[in-house]
């Protein structure tokens, strides 16, 4: 059962969503909520992102024409404000990412409806505009968020990886990641981590393989970035020559998550490529011989 | 004492296996089977396999006339039936992985047998035909796991690292793996695992040395891949062109385990090459030298 | 709001600061300070780094002509006075490093000033001067060691990662660093690691491209290094090849940390390109709805 | 103080050491030595080592016409006889490495010198010459263990990692090894480990670059490798064309360690090169500015 071509928006035969996770300081706020953690070496770390990281990416996107989208905690957005602006008024999509990057696999949807709530103020405050989208911090989610989500009038999640085009989940739409071309497995070290970072010319190889790879099979790349780490010199180069190479592509859509999720629901329900979205398991079909499956 | 050359079937001078751990969701299943887990992200992650890798990969095969075995577990045949049936249907080998990717060292040889006489119903069921082979979930073994496969009437067992070629393990047949050409240690990458995905090409490259390793030795390589790793367009690209380049070769012989296997037993005992194989280690032998060694 | 050009001296277009972290036995000596270790096999693999390590980095930086900085803690200053006289009578800059290799997260503000003090009369003794700066080990920093710093009258650290250029925290001026130029996380092996160094020429040619970006970006590419790791002579080997290639560059300013603190002293406050310093976050401002933000 | 060159012998200007620990299934027993472990799947990878790797091994030594060193555990002797034997008539040396890998830190004196005593007669019984030389099992030391070494009438050791040439330890020569040109941290992976094996050509390569400068630089390289690890047919391919392509450099030594230790200890003590051996530390030594230095 081949899968049919994926219909990409305006014809073209595959797609490239270029994104960016604008943590800065909220991942290690968050780890350390309990004690305020022991210092300054990470938090110094994180806001090379807001202080030079972004504004290295924004010049990137504009050199190159590029639509991205930033997934934006609440805390940044209330924190830097200016930075936050600045990708709005380049044309770029604004979503959310929690209030302070609090996964949701460790709150309850009371509480993530309430962060989420906030975090939609503080960016519509700046924008002028609900955000649609949200993707979740380090890619976790419940069943319960997808409900939180849908409830809160969301439009699309960018957090699974259970395809490589978008899909229905219920009344969401969902544009999937792939942790291989996200940056933070590569890139992200800090004091005491298990291994260094991946060279940043090793990387851009391995990302030009996939950005190739999309093309071919007529399917998505999702990039997802963080200003903190790939926002760097050698990195943004880098990246800068692989991306150059393919946004000329006519046959390749650049553009927004949200644009693209807008896309995919006016296919309509069933997915054009029959594949079923996602279900829970009932997990009493999995163990012993005299379950019943 | 020079190894002698292997007899490899139709007077090849050595072999690929192509296979794959149809693994799905079942693993996750099995190492949350208490609680259930916390959610989507890897269940969902891993449904890539049965939605669209296992696809990718039969199409793969199909364009270089590769018959592979798919080593796959029976709640993935109970909850996938159409991707098995496919499978089936274009000729490929179908094996024993366990009910739900349980490993034998965690399962007493009750158990073990129950849950693999119930997988060998559900892969029947769709073939028509009993499997003959087995290969254990994460490659771990007993003593006990070898009496049980034997006890079942399997023909062969490709979990051990034992050698580059098959052996006896009693009425076994032993068709050997490797973990430097399983994909999984390479691609997989969970959330909070210390390492990231290797890029695709690097590992594509690793794994051509290692075929003409094998085509200069005399010896099989055996190729372990997951559709939800290996299954992804960039991989499946690079392995392509790894696979084209080979299967052309007259002196490589490309087939599934079973047929190897069975290859294998006509050789008779003892193991032509000389080699005896696996026993149970005598533990009073180890250590001090008020031992009795 | 791109960031203003930052106006390197003698009107070079960027910046790169050769430093080493001259660490020998130190590290092992402080981990195990309670028990004092198992044995000598670090400790051997440390003392590389004052037996050879070290004379065969002067050598490269004699070679190539480069001004370089040390790190030095004071007990190895105390037990090892040739190498750093030899440091001195090259004409390196030494400075501050600990006593014995103390991270600042785990000794308070008493002790801190204590150990360094001490570790300045150790310096001193040698070289005549007072040392100007401080690297911490591991790259650790607290508020409450910033203040120590200030207090002790030094004029600069290069412990932070919060820039690509220098910045002032209060009276100190911050000569950022970057994981991904620490040979570190790279290099350093010991028992049972989970990863093996990564090979001299990767790492070569990872910060080639590190150092081609600074001179494109006009940024300061600040290597961290140590003589027992990369003192190595494959190491060397390829590292000076890497210096070679870009020393005759007049556009690039290399020389010692202090000289490049002093330089951004006399250029004032605020910073000239608009980014302010490190300062603490309010906990308070994390987590929750019902937060004051 | 740059180093005087070291005399190597034949007045060749550098050294290769290449050795073997000839390990197989000693330590796994020696880490399951209280429960027998879980089962067969590491014995097995393991038992590649004397089933194959060991006979590939002395097939490539006997293509290039180098002189080995195997260090073997005890245990190994008594359980692989033949291949030992083989090693032996093939004219390699063979050494001591414990009597089933135990780490000279898990023992006291009276143990680690029984362990040894009883791994001398296996050894000197196929043999019929005393072993000279010893490699701790994981390069492990304590100054207890130099001690036992001397007390055995052992001529070298080569476990530490304090220089890149012969030094000595007392009565006793230590021949250095590295990390860097271990196999050990590179291919060894077992189910669970943290990162997957390097691909055999990234390897090679890296080891290259390692002879290639210790050319240049006159220093030894010590190649420390495993037969089940190095033995598998892609890793001793790469391994053949690294070293085809240096052992006929007539200014480059090759032989076994124990050809090396002599020469070395004919330079007579103090070390030529000016470089003290290796000594315990002074515990009270390291820590606060109360402490007497």
């Amino acid at each position: 059962m081949a899968a049919a071509r994926y219909p990409w928006p305006r014809d073209t035969r595959s797609a490239l969503c270029v994104t960016f996770d604008f943590d800065g300081e909220a991942p290690y706020l968050w780890r350390n909520r309990a004690t305020g953690g022991d210092g300054a070496a990470e938090l110094e770390q994180r806001r090379y992102g807001p202080r030079r990281g972004v504004y290295n990416v924004l010049g990137m996107l504009d050199e190159l024409r590029i639509t991205a989208t930033f997934f934006v905690p609440g805390w940044i957005v209330a924190h830097h404000p200016a930075a936050v602006r600045e990708i709005h008024e380049q044309g770029h999509e604004l979503a959310l990412h929690g209030w302070c990057h609090e996964p949701p696999t460790e709150l309850d949807a009371v509480r993530l409806s309430d962060t989420l709530q906030r975090a939609v103020g503080a960016l519509s405050d700046i924008t002028g505009v609900l955000p649609v989208g949200y993707r979740s911090p380090s890619f976790q989610m419940t069943p319960e968020a997808i409900d939180v989500l849908i409830g809160l009038g969301l439009r699309y999640d960018s957090s699974l990886m259970g395809d490589d085009r978008p899909y229905r989940i219920g009344d969401l739409v969902e544009v999937p990641v792939d942790w291989a071309t996200d940056d933070a497995p590569y890139y992200r070290y800090r004091a005491g981590d298990p291994r260094p970072p991946m060279p940043a010319g090793q990387l851009a190889a391995a990302w030009a393989t996939e950005i190739d790879a999309a093309r071919l099979h007529g399917t998505l790349c999702m990039l997802t970035m963080h200003p903190w780490l790939s926002g760097r010199p050698a990195r943004i180069d880098q990246l800068t020559q692989v991306l150059a190479g393919v946004v000329a592509d006519p046959d390749l859509w650049v553009g927004s998550v949200a644009a693209l999720a807008e896309h995919h629901r006016l296919l309509g329900p069933p997915d054009p490529t029959g594949v079923s979205g996602w279900q829970d398991v009932d997990k009493d079909s999995i163990g012993w011989p005299d379950d019943n499956t």
